[in-house]
């Protein structure tokens, strides 16, 4: 968050549309590849230049491009000016920082989610910007970081398999964001895992870091909510939207989508009471361990601080004690000292502290 | 939970419709009943390969489908043929982490639900899908588990007792689901006797586990506001719903099923706010139970420490020490420490530790 | 609760509209009172048996039947056939934990609802169940135990007092709910006032057993919310309702009793608030106390340990030990031990801890 | 409260429109003040009977009649008639428990709400209830305790100041009502800074009572906000009534009036939160003092207990203990005894507990 | 808010639209500048008085006037003269308290919203109020502090940079607006910032003075939510407006400020959810703290104190203690003791306490 502020401040007074990447310092090259495929026909490139990529031609064939980095503002313009977009969707674009929303404009669908994906070692969350331009016979999409979230989508249509090749470029788009969406539910799964894994821990014994762990947990529900919550209202948009390149029967599919976000939803707000109840159940874990030491600390103290006393007695120097001269004065003096242990031991059983 | 995760990521990047059974891992023998009656006819046939079943023939007779187990995907795309269901629909049947809907389509009404079955043993709760069908002259109902859920029914039906013999498939669709929902009742009639057994136990001593016992209750009854809250819409698409195989009269008896889940609905918010309140009440009993321990080990500690000092002055060695050559020294600090021991235990009788 | 549940299993499987008495077990005698009034005319008559009803010959006069006691099914189901209700209404009325609601049916209007009663003695709240029906000239009230709720009504019937004899059953009808929300009023003020005192108690002294005390208010708070909640929904059935037997002048009435519930609703939230507020209190007050305990344990620890270690020093047995050869040790010691008293006397007052 | 509830129950029973005075006895003489007026003409009468009260005669001129004192039912129900009011608008202004509301009657505009004032010497909030009813040239304003509310106004209009005698009987009943709003404005800044002055003290060091001052500041609020939630609604109903006495630029003045109210309500939300705020910190800082005073005991104990066991180890009696008989054994003692101290103040300044 | 506070009260009585500058005491000389520019023309001024700023003639150019100071009431009676401005609208002005809001009238457009500015030496955040006029072909901005908000704006114009000089009062109106939400935005990072700083110093250990960080921070956000979420439903005035000063493609911009005020109310949100999770852990770092202190405290205590009690024993001066007399009898009393010692130490090491 440190770095967006420093960059944020750079925008300050500048003139709407005026296109300022907003992320993570980046350097990588800025990769570009396009398909296009329909029925058996199919192309792959990887494009060096957006120059060299020619989107208008051939209008029967479905046209994707995939652009992986997003930090080359001068790539982002020539895209723009290729596909015609307006200047706000591409500060929109470059902006990671930007909540999930989709726009209709005259001949393209524009929509910007986040995917969210766990790293297996450290079980941290990355979260990646991606942004869909859907227009008739073309899509276009642009990632950060250009991880493998649509790989599986590429092998797909590189081995024609499935219904993608043999459908338009909607078909695609449903699919593509489909994908990211899943991802969300595997996300949820998992962090229901841990959650059930740090019940089993507090309930056996809470220990000091694991109020750490369900702050960690609950930081992670909230990026997820962040992401899917105004997501739901985007694909509310795609399905209300009026155009003749995304079909009826796509957006049949996208009432899935929405219908998998709503359960999205309703699981991380189910996350986050089970964490809130996973936390009382650690304060109170810490408030009976308190009273355990504070019992362990009385037992002793209230048993031993008599008989010390006792025993104080005896050791005083004065010239008459007529205890000390009798013969068994010091074995009496031990019977009432176990006596009076034995005393305490019962009341402490009794007070069930024992 | 775990064992559905690694299912759910199977199904990352597959088509829409494709029909993955998503849930606990089953092997056994999937069964399925058919209930044909109508007005005295009655038929009933265990059959062992849904191809033998034909349900469009005798159109004037109520065909009744219970198909117990829905792990074998294969037999459920024979019933999605047989009654030419949509692939979606067939989808949402298998996963069994579906939450509760309705949806009407073309020639039938599907609703997916849950039920809840306390085990009496473990005092835990079973929850299993069952998917509803309802067409004209046929209902189709999908179990995971095939528990006896519609035990009570097939045998009013083979006892041709009651109404639904004598009424047409919705009238059974209605009180299936009616029975389901009756369930829900008596969960929350046991949560709620199961509270106030607790909410005793608490008022009479907090006790370690019972934050235990708190939580496990708030779980279940996160469980059951799950399958409630959902299935309240459902309920109300079915009112609304608009064809000529559920009619007027039976609608009628939907709005008391949307009533009773209102109605449960209300219950199950109060006993989340009596747990939250026996929540607080069991932290300061806690409060209490340490502040009583305090209170012993301080009375202990104050009044012995002082005299034990008492002691310890005239156990020293010093060459002069007038008091000790004293007849009735001895005594004398006896009734000095008498004294401030009692002292001390009356200022702990006035300040109510005693 | 524990009864119910028995009791509502019994219903499961049972068809809609199956007349099962759902409360406590009760074997009383039922009574039914009818009440046959207009401009002077005044009868009275204690029916043994229904069937010696006769609703519908005098239609000038209105005509009050008063029910105490449902758990008589069979009378129940004779009431409904005389007045040709619906059967769905008497599953109502004989479920004495339906929550509040009224119906609109073609020849009746339908209201259940709950009247509260304070206990004086033990400060408990008494719940019992009123379903009223009005139609055409008569008014049917049908009580779960049969008290004195309506005495006044009564009365004042007999008497021949106030308007309730000049006016139809419609403004009998809206005077026997009167009567019952303004109960709810007296509930809410004694509780206010209950509450006020326990305020007091908690600011003097926090006290173990105060926070059972919050509990059972909290608990008559929400039995409360539960009978009114639903009942102001009720309430504007009635006013919207379209019928020739409820007039427009009653309907202004009923807006009053609207009014009241809403300022019940805010009242019993207040109070729930203030609830809070005082266990928040209670807490605090707790932790003062510990604190104040704590306190007591370390002056005298931190005093009179260091005072008996120094006594103990010159408790040793060293053959060569300077101090106690000399003429003033044993004095010097007294002082010392007397400094370092003083000295934390000094340090705990200026921490505010005496 | 305790007082009002006895009263309310004498109202059991009663019919509609009935006038029971609710509120705290009164028996103070009610005064009634009469003021006409319009451009120049100027008229005040004390009047001591209502039938003198001539109200219809010089229809050109405004006149406000202004009762304080609304415990003589008797005169209320003179009022009621002279200007022939509803009986169930009498009863609610004779209820000094009711709810702010306003009601537009056939010729007349009702509005009941409450005035707020700070009594400067102990700090504490008085509530008394005002009623306005407006017509065509007349305006009439019934108070509880004729308190000076209106004193500047009175004043305004005897000396000819400002708009209001220029201006008809809808300005006048404007300002009226705005200078009981900008009362709650000035009821919210003092409680204001009364959160900030205990803010200050909470920092610096909790206390005891503190919690005791949260709780009254608490109760303030939620005072405030009784009074004000439902008169922003009542506002509302005035900007939204149809009649020929409200004149569409005094209703732009209400606008004002409406958005005044939104912001006291949000103001007293902050302060609400504020609270919430305080008294977390104020219970974390109970903790931090229980800390403080757990480690000056640990730190005592933890060094003192173990010097004083070896000191006791050499005051035993023992025939042969070789240390004792040394030259420097008491020394080395010493010298132990220093060194442990000395390891037990670096180990506890390293956990930085000094 | 204490000044203000008796500042509000000199305004109790006042007809509305009467200029009362509500706001901190100030006594700097007000300053106007007048930019008039359109396509190339250019023009600054610095205005000594308001007579002299003739806004009517030239109507061709953007005149935009920028008064510096609103606490000198008879300037803001001058300007509102000039512009011909409702005295409301006036009084809105110089009440630096308003909440934010924008109102359409039938000249001009009036919106009055908060700057928030983050002071760097303190970390304080200063907030002051601004209000912006809108009318065909000029704007009229009035601020309270003079602060340089404004500055790099006024840059551009002088340099003729960006569209701002090309382009209508309309553009210059959004871009004054946009350039105060860009500092909101700033403003949430740098809190941002701020509770991840917090976060990890108290997951290092919790410190006495960290919940104090935390109400300061709460409090911050609380400022900022009170400017925000008002603004929003300003700036949908804006765009809902209906005028010919602000066009379509204006109204397009203000689509996209509408956009960062929720993203900036979510992003609060998530710092004000984050700062109670902090809380929380603080709190619990608290308990955990204590849970320590307990532990040295009963381990130290539970070991010393039964030796010290041994050592006891054997300092009685009983004449007949055969133990005493045995020749190694020293050493097996130490041997017991090390003995208790280990096996308490092995005790508190199985309970993980050490």
């Amino acid at each position: 968050m440190q770095k967006q502020n420093a960059i944020y401040t750079d925008k300050i007074g500048l003139p709407p549309g005026a296109l300022v990447y907003i992320g993570k310092n980046r350097t990588e090259k800025v990769t570009i590849s396009q398909f296009e495929f329909l029925k058996g026909v199919y192309n792959e490139t990887e494009l060096d230049d957006f120059s060299t990529c020619n989107t208008k031609k051939k209008s029967s064939l479905v046209s994707w491009i995939d652009v992986n980095g997003i930090h080359d503002v001068t790539l982002i313009e020539a895209v723009g000016n290729q596909f015609n977009l307006d200047t706000m969707v591409l500060e929109d674009v470059v902006n990671t920082n930007h909540r999930p929303k989709a726009e209709e404009h005259e001949d393209y669908l524009f929509i910007t989610l986040k995917t969210l994906k766990l790293i297996e070692s450290d079980k941290d969350v990355v979260i990646d910007q991606v942004s869909l331009l859907i227009g008739q016979h073309w899509l276009l999409t642009l990632q950060e970081e250009g991880a493998d979230t649509f790989g599986t989508i590429k092998e797909r249509i590189r081995s024609a398999q499935g219904h993608i090749p043999q459908r338009k470029a909607d078909y695609l788009f449903y699919r593509l964001i489909d994908i990211i969406v899943d991802n969300y539910f595997i996300l949820t799964d998992v962090l229901g895992v841990a959650i059930e894994e740090l019940e089993d821990k507090i309930i056996a014994a809470p220990d000091e870091n694991m109020h750490d762990e369900i702050y960690q947990l609950r930081k992670k529900i909230a990026l997820i909510k962040k992401a899917v919550v105004p997501l739901r209202d985007a694909i509310s948009t795609i399905i209300k939207s009026d155009n003749n390149y995304i079909s009826e029967s796509t957006k049949k599919y996208f009432t899935d989508v929405y219908e998998h976000l709503v359960h999205v939803i309703e699981d991380i707000t189910t996350l986050h009471e089970t964490l809130n109840d996973l936390l009382n159940m650690y304060m109170s874990g810490l408030s009976n361990k308190m009273n355990e030491v504070m019992k362990v600390l009385t037992i002793f103290a209230a048993i031993f601080i008599p008989l010390t006393f006792i025993a104080g007695v005896y050791g005083m120097n004065f010239k008459y004690m007529p205890e000390l001269a009798q013969r068994h004065g010091y074995f009496v003096v031990w019977g009432v000292m176990i006596g009076v242990a034995a005393a305490l031991l019962l009341y402490f059983r009794r007070e069930k502290w024992l």
